[in-house]
């Protein structure tokens, strides 16, 4: 067993890590209140020492990363979220946005130590690099992750493919770390200069969906990769094992799925939108919503990591659409379903096409839909939204569990 | 004074130093010897303990560039000149060549801290970094040097002008790294866009020539720079410091300026090729021949470092010249002074055109410059190069002090 994980966090017990989040979780929360100017103002007068769970975090307030834009750019560079003044970060990127993230002084500050591990990733390695170091973390999350496993990073960047591959003739780095797709440029192109590249056996890949069929061609160009799932913002979130089961969640981070536009945690297994508590103290980011998709999945994973799992990216969040002219916001969508107890769950759907938009509520009510309920569900329509919409009754379980509050079904022929 | 220096080492005196050095090179020829490869072969059954100066590494052979590139080739990934597995590196490099550089497990390995200190860099400062991260060390050899000090990169990497002027606005850095041309373009293109670049006041650049009027461009856009000379293989060679006077040498380096092709040191003053022995363990250089050009300047740098200082890159020295179709090499120039020793210093000129190239030696001598001696100097020219050549005689000091041993005078109009 020795080596197969990276510590024991990963096999504690259910117990065991409740009971540990119940004494990290009060004292970050307190971090955040007293380190940064934004969560002292976002988390208001909340008493810290009451917020012992994930599901004592649900009463908190969702950040989502549109409003960071907007903290950001009123009180660069990091909106008041940083718990340390910009100068003693270690790095500072800027990701598309502008968004700013600071990289704290600890070791290993992105844990992805923890992805590269059960990835294959081992103490005397030489890990090809293709993740770029220049203004966005990514190289530098596997690069960090490398020094804290104590292995050898190849830093090849992005592009030049032909000198990547003569590199990896002379220096047989026997690990690969980028996104998949630019593994499958280098194999192939190791094939066509005639370039052994056999040394790269496997590899931690992400920054892009990983379809199953490049999962398998890359297993039979002599690669086998596992996936990881983090952000700029927040480091790492979830990371495949090799049970190759969904994404194990991280042992720094505490993730909830809730509706889109919302802070509510949707029921277990549903799809939903990923939200992130990090145990990071120079960045804390609490109830930090990603904009992207995932479900929680039930059971433990083979592989014997004990934390929850994740089904790994399914889309993003953000459903804002236009209608008749008008936005309308996942947001309001919940707006309107929260004025309605007989509702458990609703879709906007959008039909139609060009000039003659046609919005429909689609809820699930297990009983109570009359037409008393529709008209009162039309009026709350108008008023959110501004626009006229009508309401369809389904049973409870008749919408598709996409995580999806706003369908576009319009089509433009 | 607190602060003005990076460590005390810089301020040591000469007696101090000498004696520091001569505990330090018996150590690490012996540890060369033990550790590499390479370095056990090239330096056979010389005596480590009798390597305590820098004269007495002038007894050692000197290892061009050129040499390495083939002993890489034959032995990839160091040539036998890496002391650690390449696993046990933090991070390995390539060159254009290829040539692969490994930067060994220390702080700040490539020393470049104490140029980055000298050059106005300090904790907590953020430094915008444009070195390029990738394939090549001299993004990390200042982001290591900032991990050193304790201040904040923001590695803004190359190219993506507009990009890192709206960075500088948001983050204000204080503090540039990178080539002085491209500081140029950011701080021309924050004009042009009207963003307020002014945080940006000092800077350590490197990587190209700096001509004196770039120098005072960049004053006068708010910006003042000093320069690092440094190589992938060596990392810190030697710095300029507020006093610009020169550059000052590392305090973890043996400089000596040889006469281009040998490994004869020239005289005090002289311009010849820049010859390096490092402390750095885990790569260690013995007498590494760089192909640049510079010469020790006398006396001391006002601003009170106390090591000796360079006049900075002065060309390079690699002046192989086809003569009629035949390489010429300035080690053949050497063999041809070494066999008469009336000769003092001597320089082969190449003139002539398209299919009519001239070949005369000059030659400095102080005495003895008759007919007898220009026939056998005739003579060894034959027999070393292969080549007709005649020879013209000097009074001693009558060549420039420009490092040249074979000037290229063809004219090809």
């Amino acid at each position: 067993m020795s080596g197969e994980f990276y510590d024991d966090l990963e096999i504690r017990s259910a117990d065991e890590r409740e009971r540990d989040l119940a004494e990290a979780l009060p004292r970050q929360v307190a971090h955040a209140q007293a380190s940064t100017v934004a969560l002292a103002r976002l988390l208001g007068d909340v008493d810290a020492s009451s917020i012992r769970s994930s599901a004592d975090l649900a009463g908190l307030p969702v950040m989502r990363k549109s409003e960071l834009l907007g903290m950001q750019a009123s009180d660069p560079p990091f909106g008041g979220l940083g718990a340390l003044e910009p100068g003693a970060f270690s790095r500072i990127y800027m990701s598309p946005g502008p968004i700013y993230e600071g990289e704290g002084p600890e070791a290993d500050p992105w844990r992805f130590a923890r992805a590269a591990h059960a990835a294959g990733i081992r103490r005397g390695d030489i890990v090809h690099n293709t993740f770029s170091y220049h203004l966005t973390p990514a190289g530098m999350m596997v690069d960090t992750a490398c020094r804290a496993i104590g292995c050898a990073v190849f830093p090849g960047g992005i592009g030049n493919t032909e000198i990547q591959v003569q590199a990896i003739g002379h220096l047989r780095p026997n690990r690969y770390a980028g996104t998949p797709s630019f593994l499958r440029i280098i194999l192939e192109k190791a094939v066509e200069l005639g370039v052994d590249a056999s040394s790269l056996s496997c590899g931690l890949v992400g920054g892009e969906a990983l379809p199953l069929s490049l999962r398998s061609e890359l297993a039979d160009l002599g690669c086998s990769v596992l996936q990881c799932y983090g952000t700029a913002d927040l480091g790492l979130v979830a990371y495949e094992t090799p049970a190759v089961e969904g994404m194990v969640i991280d042992e720094g981070v505490v993730v909830e799925i809730v509706r889109p536009g919302t802070g509510d945690p949707v029921s277990p297994g549903e799809v939903g939108e990923v939200v992130v508590t990090t145990l990071n103290p120079s960045y804390p980011l609490v109830r930090f919503a990603t904009g992207d998709m995932s479900a929680i999945m039930q059971g433990a994973s083979p592989c014997g990591r004990t934390n929850l799992r994740i089904r790994g990216w399914l889309g993003r969040a953000d459903q804002t659409t236009k209608i008749r002219g008008m936005f309308v916001h996942p947001g309001q969508v919940a707006e309107i379903v929260k004025r309605h107890p007989e509702i458990a769950r609703a879709r906007l759907v959008v039909s139609g096409g060009t000039g003659r938009d046609v919005m429909t509520l689609h809820a699930e009510v297990s009983d109570g839909a009359g037409e008393a309920l529709a008209d009162a569900v039309r009026q709350s329509i108008q008023s959110v939204t501004k626009l006229r919409g009508d309401v369809a009754f389904g049973a409870a379980g008749s919408l598709a569990n996409d995580g999806k509050v706003i369908e576009d079904a319009r089509s433009y022929d």
